[in-house]
């Protein structure tokens, strides 16, 4: 389906797929060969749109640089990037999926956006967690709004979504729906029979934005690290439309949405609409004059 | 209690009060009375910190200014202020307490600040909800953090929690706890069975910010308004310690809690703490030059 097809469809219906799955550091292939399957297996389901996991092609527990270097690959050229572009075109359909990307010597911890016209763009990682410091640069791309026929779609990375700045930024530039692949690790006081933290932050963020949030997270155990599943989409409400997914399992959830309501339901009432309502003038004063960074 | 005697006290715990109760408009004189009533009811149980909800002294739904006008009053001095202030010295705990405030011809959605040595400052709502904009201005006073002998106590009411700014504002001004009186209504998509968005809201600001969150909401329903209760009181996992409440009876939530923990628990890693994580040198540029206020 051709971009301007897809422009013209009358219905604005997106079916978002968040493909929950288990990449394995070391297999390359194997890894980019199920995640294609997934896809395919979404594409079936009716998917229009699909988000996979955090370094969907190379697992996330590296055993040094090398590793990570030999498992990376250059964005929109690469294996990856290429058999994730060909399913895109053949079903006509929109994927976002975290990958670990080499550009020259340097290691991003990226996401790459691919739609049915081919290789549309890349988010790198802002906030890197913890020793993904010791192989990945922090990203260097700010935060990027893609306009596809779709609607304009921002991508935030795991550690990302703990900083409401991030939301906020892709927010006030039109985003429609923001895209998280995601390795979520426990977080202290997490327990089973809790929401997971990691949910409570998208649903916030949904809500006080009125924007979709859909986080495809990973599961199982890489050398030690445990992953916690429970991939979620949350709707311009905040509440989960699909998921959260099961803490253990591969599993895709999928949900219809219209990414118009996005920009249709925002105006909460005669005087409310919460991006309008910033007080910007005061956040730039606070942040300018009266922030001692000796206080954190 | 002598701001010094406590300030050398070798016990640095703080036992938080949120008092969840109903105000009735057009009844100022039995609002001081009945929240002097809780606050003694919290300080029998223990509490060194009651936080009251948003316009404690005047009720919510006013049918016009001037009703708006005659029940508020100047901040420090009138008869509320002057109530709980007697309270706090006698008890030695300092009071949040939501404050329909007037300063000149101005009314202010406040918010009192109160320690056992007196009056300590005011708050005034940043984000004026719905029809509040008929009746109060919005703050003039921007995001201050309150130093006390008993912690760093930053302030936000009800429809200011809505904005991630404002709970990352008060953090990294250095804020070890946020006091939320509030008067929260049902938002789209609350059913019973689901946890308030607005706790949901306060527990992504504590998590994410690493500092306590106590939220003491009204319950009743005001000419035709209906309130949530569900106040709740968050430690810096973000994991509620108290609550949420009930969404219709009058309650007293406690948690005894060390507020020092939200220096002591920031750092969660090796390479990560959050609020020196933001990457303040891209929020600026994609505030900067990015940004277009066309899209929302």
């Amino acid at each position: 389906m051709s971009e301007k097809a897809q422009g013209d469809r009358k219905d604005a219906a997106v079916t978002i797929a968040c493909v929950q799955m288990e990449p394995q550091v070391g297999d390359v292939s194997g890894n980019i060969g199920r995640s294609c399957a997934k896809i395919e297996q979404a594409a079936e389901a009716g998917a229009t749109l699909v988000v996979l996991p955090e370094l969907a092609n190379s697992g996330y527990v590296f055993s040094s640089r090398d590793e990570a270097y030999d498992h990376a690959e250059t964005a929109g050229t690469g294996p990856a990037s290429t058999a994730w572009s060909e399913l895109a075109q053949r079903h006509g359909l929109h994927i976002v999926a975290g990958l670990a990307e080499r550009d020259g010597a340097a290691l991003y911890n990226a996401a790459a956006v691919i739609g049915p016209g081919g290789y549309v763009g890349t988010y790198r990682k802002m906030h890197l967690w913890n020793e993904e410091n010791l192989y990945f640069e922090p990203g260097n791309l700010g935060f990027p709004v893609f306009r596809t026929p779709i609607g304009r779609i921002g991508c935030l990375i795991c550690y990302d979504i703990w900083f409401p700045e991030a939301f906020r930024l892709l927010a006030v530039q039109g985003a429609d729906l923001v895209c998280v692949p995601t390795n979520w690790v426990p977080v202290p006081g997490q327990t089973p029979e809790r929401r997971a933290m990691a949910n409570v932050l998208c649903m916030g963020a949904a809500h006080s934005n009125s924007f979709f949030v859909a986080a495809a997270d990973r599961v199982g155990t890489e050398r030690g690290q445990a992953f916690i599943g429970q991939s979620v989409i949350c709707d311009v409400s905040g509440w989960p439309i699909a998921g959260p997914a099961s803490r253990d399992d591969e599993e895709i959830l999928t949900a219809t949405v219209d990414l118009a309501d996005a920009r249709r339901k925002r105006n909460w009432n005669a005087f409310n609409q919460p991006l309008r309502d910033r007080r910007v003038d005061v956040y730039d004063t606070v942040l300018g004059a009266e922030v001692r960074p000796g206080w954190f």
